[in-house]
């Protein structure tokens, strides 16, 4: 049985990102850009004024108070018609662009405007007080954003800056969802004896949606060859399949058999952590292929350790992880299976510091146990006690 | 000038949820109940098989190894023909419906099968081994969820396994976002003297989408009365209004005049933060109506403090802050203003613990430093040199 970093490291050099799309900037949120962004232009563009005030020539204000005569005006959007000269000032808005003549820009604030057209100004600046120059965000031909990085609302922002429309990104996987048992029903079907609601492929479908990718649910394939056969053949047309239910050992267990017989290059199918022991990863030609425990937090917790990095990592993302959190452990958990275990906890801030405590009882097919949840604490295989007390690694939901 | 805190007590008691919409449960991620959930059924509706094995009367195998006919077989969505007789078992797999007269399942691992019809039972188990009871997830009659509850893939999961497919949950809010200034263009248009591009509208349209509200571009409004007056108008149509630029001392700065003309109730218009001191909040009848400051850093630092609590209450959520984190600072931070200061920095996990350092001078236009953030350190008003190896709050971006 393989462990857990073993197996992360093994889906992770499986896949690499799917080609490439153009894809409008105001709809390239939580892409990841396939293309290096070379800045064509200096932003901001010019040199402007950081806060409202006069535009002066600094030699003409050494002394103060001194008098200068208002020659124009420049409001953010326009230029000065012309050159600033001795014993001059402009009146200048936020962001408006410096006149020619002009080293400083003296705030609102320290001036007196006077009837005449003229301003009096009261302390002396030196030279580029007040102006912010160009290219000092960007400067002309830097490459600001390489391959790989992932556009959050800053990174869409700073694309604009450079006035970018469109950029190139990674495709977003097409993702097959499909359950397997013959005790499984639709929502809108009858529960009959014996059976119970599908309640993973909406998890998944939730799932997958969440970072991005694109759920295609394929229905439920009863535990026949026949069915599982043709929805596994129709879910191998997708760029990932995910199934769940269906793997462990019983003779009824035909998922693995069928996916053998499709051509799926069965990389691992169990893993040493709880909950989720019987995880399936295989490739179908480049195409990763998951077979998920069918209890509903098994397939969430093997859902969020091993499909999503491979999801992120065919999105285009190179780093999945979240910053390492640790937080205090506030009971003991004992295990002394030699497994990874995926805890679920909730973690609080008190007096300034994290302490996390477990939802109660471990049991895998307890779905609302990960509702009451907001974080999984991470216990290593080796770790049989854990006191109350101790640093413990979490994950946030 | 008000502080942070207050700031945020005025918003948050300003804005309550807006009305609720049925919504299809695959389309609800991340939307927030508006109704309590009570369970109809029994998840899981029967007691069921745990492991593959055999179905077993305890009181038949006190004493073992012991020879049992098998006389049926269960696969999991089936149920047995008839009850289980002394002497019998039937094979069982995980999942299926456990059958009368059995009180305990065997796994399959703990027994031997026998070519003629028979199993032989090497281990005693106590009634109720290896059956999961009825109910033991969700009882039928409880209240699973109240009002107020955020779904997440696994809420989606708990409703799904209830057979919900539709869910009363409040509306999402329409977002008009405004862009002021006639410095401003468009990302089409020509860049000409001492205009600049329009990037504030992309990252405000990014932060509304992501946390599920709906953006509505309304364009940008020159530095004019009238312009602003027609479009504003057209903003005050949608749940919520979100200017930026516009709203600092100069005379240019007609925003807060066609605010109040318009009927805007201005609660605030100053801030005692860095950056973003000039951030105007107001209402309009009920709807909250957002002045933020033009500087791109300002505006999204503004958002994520003072709109997006707005937006998630709208949205029906009753909590919405970030679990609190800390992480040592790595440098000295020093500040005199008495203001509460939002520094971008730079957090990471070394060691299993988190430090963080800033991402260099704080200047309130360079969009670039927020891409090379990934969270803010916040400085309250009253500290005004925090040393390195201090402890700070952090929220993540």
């Amino acid at each position: 049985m393989i462990n857990a970093a073993d197996a992360i490291r093994i889906i992770v050099n499986s896949v690499c990102s799917l080609g490439s799309v153009t894809t409008a900037l105001d709809r390239s949120l939580g892409m990841v850009l396939a293309e290096d962004i070379v800045s064509e232009d200096d932003v901001p563009p010019f040199d402007n004024a950081a806060m409202d005030g006069y535009a002066v020539r600094t030699d003409n204000i050494r002394e103060v108070p001194v008098i200068l005569s208002v020659v124009e005006e420049i409001a953010a959007g326009f230029t000065a018609t012309r050159s600033l000269q001795p014993g001059e000032a402009m009146s200048i808005m936020t962001g408006a662009k410096i006149v020619q003549g002009c080293d400083a820009v003296v705030q609102l604030e320290w001036t007196e405007s006077l009837d005449d057209g003229q301003v009096k100004i009261l302390r002396t600046i030196s030279a580029g007080h007040n102006i912010r120059r160009a290219g000092t965000d960007i400067a002309k031909g830097v490459k600001v954003f390489t391959k790989g990085q992932a556009l959050r609302p800053q990174e869409i922002g700073v694309l604009a800056s450079l006035g970018r429309r469109f950029v190139e990104v990674y495709r977003s996987p097409s993702v097959a969802i499909l359950t397997t048992g013959s005790e499984v029903v639709e929502l809108h079907q009858q529960l009959s004896e014996g059976k119970i609601r599908n309640s993973n492929a909406h998890v998944l479908a939730a799932l997958v949606k969440k970072i991005g990718a694109e759920p295609r649910y394929l229905g439920i394939a009863k535990d026949d060859r026949h069915d599982l056969t043709s929805k596994i053949t129709e879910g191998l047309k997708e760029d990932v399949l995910i199934t769940s239910g269906g793997i462990s050992v019983g003779k009824y267990d035909l998922v693995l058999e069928v996916f053998r017989e499709l051509g799926v290059d069965i990389k691992f199918w169990k893993i040493n952590i709880r909950p989720g022991m019987p995880l399936l990863f295989g490739l179908y030609e480049t195409k990763p292929v998951f077979g998920l425990p069918g209890n509903p937090v098994s397939t969430m917790v093997t859902f969020l350790q091993f499909v999503q990095p491979a999801l992120l990592r065919l999105m285009g993302h190179t780093s999945d992880r979240q910053v390492g959190i640790r937080a205090r452990l506030e009971e003991e958990i004992i295990k002394k299976d030699g497994k990874r275990h995926y805890v679920r906890g909730i973690v609080e801030s008190r007096d300034g510091s994290l302490v996390v405590h477990t939802t109660g009882p471990q049991v895998s097919n307890i779905l609302t146990s990960l509702s009451k949840a907001n974080c999984l604490i991470i216990i290593p295989e080796e770790r049989e006690i854990v006191r109350a007390g101790e640093e413990v690694e979490i994950e946030l939901l």
